[in-house]
């Protein structure tokens, strides 16, 4: 039978699994931190992993809507701002309005961005699963699988260095990552933080890190579906209106 | 406006779809019709797709739930028992343990198989799509879904006589095939008959073909995943227990 972890114990079972699992080792992920990638490439980057962007507001709504506890919904509503935005603050956008930024620093329309029609099906697939992971999850579940913001830190540390040296002509779409940076690790602690006081069985601690599992395989796929179809030539499946990489690039 | 299809127009929509989109256009098809896939290769295919199989009476059963036409339960009904056979005639096997046989033949253990522990989350998503579709979709949507069985007759043709040709080892794996040469045709037809009598407006038509199109996307995005894990060394993703091809093969 599993044993009940300490505090210590749960981070570290945590951190085991986002060394093996999160997608800082995926191979596209690799590649971009080598200045290996073209300017189509990151394209296709950008513009496919806006609709994970797109949805985490979505997700974070489904996560409020399971709580009876006011306090809770008070502190997560924070990620809803983060990316959303704040109408009496328009000065400073939202999350989603700056992974735009990023885009459209990689040439992209910020309207077809906006639109979804280049999307991969098989990025679609892989986020829709996040949603109906939180959906169908109880709300332990649903908070443990943003656990991936533990490893986000120094992931978009690295990303950051790496596309200032490779991808210069990128350096005016990093407003993202810079707000990242701090909201990621605060999030992640109270995340932590609720997980570890609501799993109160071995059982519950080993569902937490199985949770933590599903949402890195989802992660992991969806760099999956975009290396496949950008990075060799032939690949791009014929849904219509999928991001074709112009030939000029 | 898109003017209003007669019987033969909405199948010649359907068929240009099928010739743009279905999977027999894949790279991984085209490769295993070519007789270029390794045994561990048609392996993972075979593991993978057995998720896919799997899922089959249940999107039926679905779509039984969504008609108040006996009539129409009555003839739809079929598909479910062509997959999970009949225990009134245990000597015929349906074709989820058909494709169990496939498997087998390909080396791999039955329990394995059925365990869903290898299938990769790519995969997984793409087929757990179209329960979504199904599950969400009216019965006219969920009906035309199924119309990728058109084009499946022949597809099922030429792989039949490649994997005679090419992996003669395969052989004794080929019943589900058999089976659904003359199923699917049968399928297809009383599909095709209920969404054109169905699809009364040029909308409802172009959602038909519309869901056509999705089916056609998640079919080959579960080959891009098979493809882009198995095909390249290196591509595999850390989730636990993923097929892992032997050394030896």
């Amino acid at each position: 039978m599993a044993e009940m972890l300490n505090r210590q114990g749960l981070r570290e079972a945590l951190q085991q699994t986002g060394e093996a699992m999160y997608h800082h080792r995926h191979p596209f992920h690799l590649k971009m931190h080598a200045g290996e990638l073209t300017r189509a490439q990151l394209q296709a980057w950008a513009l496919n992993r806006f609709y994970y962007q797109s949805i985490i507001p979505i997700k974070d709504s489904i996560i409020l809507s399971k709580s009876y506890d006011g306090a809770f919904r008070l502190a997560w509503r924070k990620r809803i701002v983060d990316h959303d935005g704040d109408a009496a603050h328009p000065e400073k956008p939202g999350g989603i309005e700056k992974w735009i930024q990023l885009a459209v620093a990689t040439g992209l329309d910020a309207d077809y961005v906006r639109s979804f029609r280049g999307v991969l099906p098989g990025v679609r697939y892989a986020v829709d699963s996040y949603v109906d992971l939180v959906s169908k999850g109880t709300l332990l579940e649903a908070v443990s699988s943003s656990l991936t913001e533990l490893f986000a830190g120094n992931l978009i540390a690295l990303r950051m260095d790496a596309m200032r040296q490779h991808y210069p002509w990128l350096v005016s779409g990093l407003a993202y990552f810079q707000g990242r940076l701090t909201q990621a690790p605060e999030d992640a602690a109270f995340a932590f933080d609720y997980a570890f006081t609501h799993a109160t069985t071995p059982e519950l601690q080993q569902l937490v890190v199985e949770c933590l599992r599903r949402k890195c395989a989802l992660l992991w796929a969806q760099l999956d579906a975009i290396h496949y179809s950008y990075v060799e030539p032939g690949n791009i499946p014929p849904s219509p209106g999928v991001l074709q990489p112009e030939v000029s690039q």
